[in-house]
């Protein structure tokens, strides 16, 4: 690896699973925990700027009120970073935008009041790109500065990345957890639409945008979406003969690089696929219609934006506003018909197959901070609802992190993230 | 008519399609509409209590700025109210509970961001159960003010019926449109799930929470729907030979009073139904389905309030919350598993059909305050996503409204209009 995103010695290198574990033995405290995350970002936030807010007594104040009581809930001291566009009632909210400067919401998200009851720590605000779109905010990549981390879910990944928190909140209506994690060398999981509720979200595209974790393992993911939404807390052991991995190269393989064409084939190759997944034709037109969902939605979510603070908008958000509010109920309407018909047949790609091996993005982190990178090879997937998920698994040509994507079945969570830890511990670090 | 919400002779009296026209013409202003609609308030709204805030002076700025403008879009001067779980960036939205007193949201819903940039006039807040919810407030039924109005869209439901504002959004989780539109003698529409942008609403359960306008006329649901969503503006005009009728009886019928069954009985031949839509087995299950729903997502909605204020929370709506909180996520998947199925085959039910005739209440409102009645006649086609709308055409015994409900495919909510407009016309003022 060639850059500063190494691992750390403290307690704040720890996953979630493992500070759950230390604080109920009485290995360690939830405050100790969280001024090792806080000591990590007082040295490294200066270079990396993943946080939009942090108030290192407000975090200190909830790890002590936990540690001076009983177990609170099964994440118990885990420190979590929640993207600046998730509600939190004792920080501001500000969508990375000036409209929103200092903006206090009056009540907390719903997966930011489910995690305060579990025990876990609120420990500040991750920079997303304006409004979660794609106008890049001030975020470096922790692995090399002067690359993307990639976007909108910039803080959530960078944080994670830098081992400055265990597990941070992403959100997706393109690419923008799979992205950023890519890109950083994490795990970023999108569950499947309509898993995480979303109360207190700030809205891009409703109909398609999903709540997820990054984390640095799929135990974490597991255990913090398990916790959201009241499920058994799973065991992720794959039981029986080895997942069936069906490759789906998709319609963008051509754009591909040579990095991601490698992993891609790497992973293939020692995860002992079975076939190819053969997209019907007709499926590459789910590429624009993601364009028309994300633009007219995204319009209409912003009304009281792009009437009240025009010039507050970046011109290259307010262009696709624009799109937006020009654009006919009909031709939004006959996409929604048509991308309900591949939500339909999507199960059929799985014959024979356990889960997908796709594509997650191009290749490494692009070089500069003007652009967060194509969505286009994980929008596919958040359009037609699929949970997805994105391991560190292979290094491009600058050693920079470039993550495989795993696709399940609509609604079959359990089994893709059973599926891709099996896949983890089998391929290993990243070569 | 027994009540008291007879036809009032001022330009309140005016829906919004001759509204929008007499400002055009020069016949009238925007103010002069606005003076009306706050006349009738200050007249009824004591012995009414549809309204949670109306302040004359902001309404009649916001009047008096159209008017000395060019005309600013499709619903220039059209009064409306808002339902109080909707967002107004100018107004406090209070959510029918003592959590959100005096509550000022930073940015208006979509739906009242696109309504003031197309010309309409935000009258003020309109009073809702507690969240959305079955908890009943304090606003009563027009035609007679000691039975309930029906909820969760109470105030928006009497305001319109009393002729205090020609339209205003209610919002939709069971049958919080249609339900107390019937009771109220008007319009209710629900549109198809994912019409109208939820930016800015609380949520209930956000899987199946709809928006959806109450008006006088068909004409006006369908106007202020097309501007929401960018459509060209209907004509409603039914073209060739009478719509086919199916009747649709549902499992819940042997629930139906004598009122309901005569309604349905009496519109099915006045409007010559070429048969009946059977329902295949298994479809009763819906009803319970939608409790799932409703509680599991409601439960996660309301996260915040229940951790940070359970002492504010009414004790019906807490039992909710807490039976949505007990409950396992495998539970709601397996639910929401049937639910996708049921959907999915909802097209098979209109062989041979335009439109679904469809019971829309059991009989008449109940007397009393204590309760807003029945939801589910109106709730399983909201759990399906299906547009529907009711329509005032019939009396019960005690001379209080009985609408029908029409429901239509998902997705056509245009052909559902227009056969609408079909049925007010051939059936005519309620008997």
């Amino acid at each position: 690896m060639t850059g500063t995103a190494t691992r750390s010695a403290g307690l704040n290198a720890l996953s979630a699973t493992e500070v759950v574990q230390k604080i109920a033995t009485g290995a360690t405290t939830a405050e100790a925990v969280v001024r090792d995350c806080l000591a990590r970002i007082a040295e490294r936030d200066g270079a990396v700027k993943a946080w939009a807010f942090v108030d290192p007594a407000l975090a200190l104040r909830q790890a002590r009120e936990l540690d001076r009581g009983p177990a609170r809930g099964p994440l118990h001291g885990v420190p979590v970073g929640i993207k600046d566009v998730i509600d939190t009632v004792d920080m501001p909210t500000q969508m990375g935008s000036p409209i929103y400067d200092g903006y206090r919401p009056r009540c907390d998200a719903s997966c930011v009041a489910i995690l305060r009851a579990a025990g876990a720590v609120i420990l500040g605000k991750t920079i997303t790109c304006e409004f979660a779109g794609v106008e890049p905010n001030v975020t470096r990549n922790p692995h090399n500065p002067a690359h993307t981390p990639g976007g909108s879910s910039s803080g959530s990944a960078a944080a994670v990345a830098d081992f400055m928190v265990p597990v941070a909140f992403g959100t997706q209506t393109g690419g923008s957890i799979l992205r950023p994690a890519s890109f950083c060398g994490i795990v970023g999981y999108k569950p499947s639409f309509g898993t995480i509720n979303r109360a207190g979200l700030k809205f891009a595209a409703e109909s398609i945008d999903t709540i997820g974790p990054l984390t640095r393992t799929v135990a974490d993911a597991a255990l913090v979406t398990a916790v959201l939404v009241g499920a058994t807390l799973p065991t992720l052991a794959w039981s029986g003969a080895a997942p069936r991995v069906g490759v789906c190269r998709t319609h963008l393989w051509s754009t591909a690089e040579p990095a991601t064409v490698a992993a891609i084939e790497d992973a293939a190759k020692r995860l002992g696929a079975v076939g190819e997944a053969k997209l019907p034709s007709g499926f590459e037109a789910l590429s624009e219609a993601r364009e028309v969902f994300n633009e007219f939605e995204r319009a209409r979510a912003m009304a009281h934006e792009w009437h009240a603070h025009r010039d507050r908008i970046s011109a290259r958000l307010a262009k696709s506003i624009q799109n937006g509010m020009a654009m006919k109920w009909e031709r939004y309407l006959a996409s929604r018909h048509v991308v309900a018909g591949w939500r339909a047949r999507l199960d059929a790609l799985f014959d024979g197959f356990d889960v997908l091996l796709a594509p997650c993005v191009p290749g490494e982190a692009p070089e500069g901070l003007g652009h967060t990178g194509d969505p286009r090879m994980q929008g596919i997937w958040t359009l037609l609802h699929a949970p997805t998920i994105t391991l560190p698994t292979h290094r491009g040509p600058k050693g920079l992190p470039v993550g495989i994507q795993l696709v399940g079945r609509i609604g079959d969570d359990e089994k893709l993230l059973a599926a891709a830890s099996w896949v983890r511990d089998r391929l290993g670090p990243p070569r």
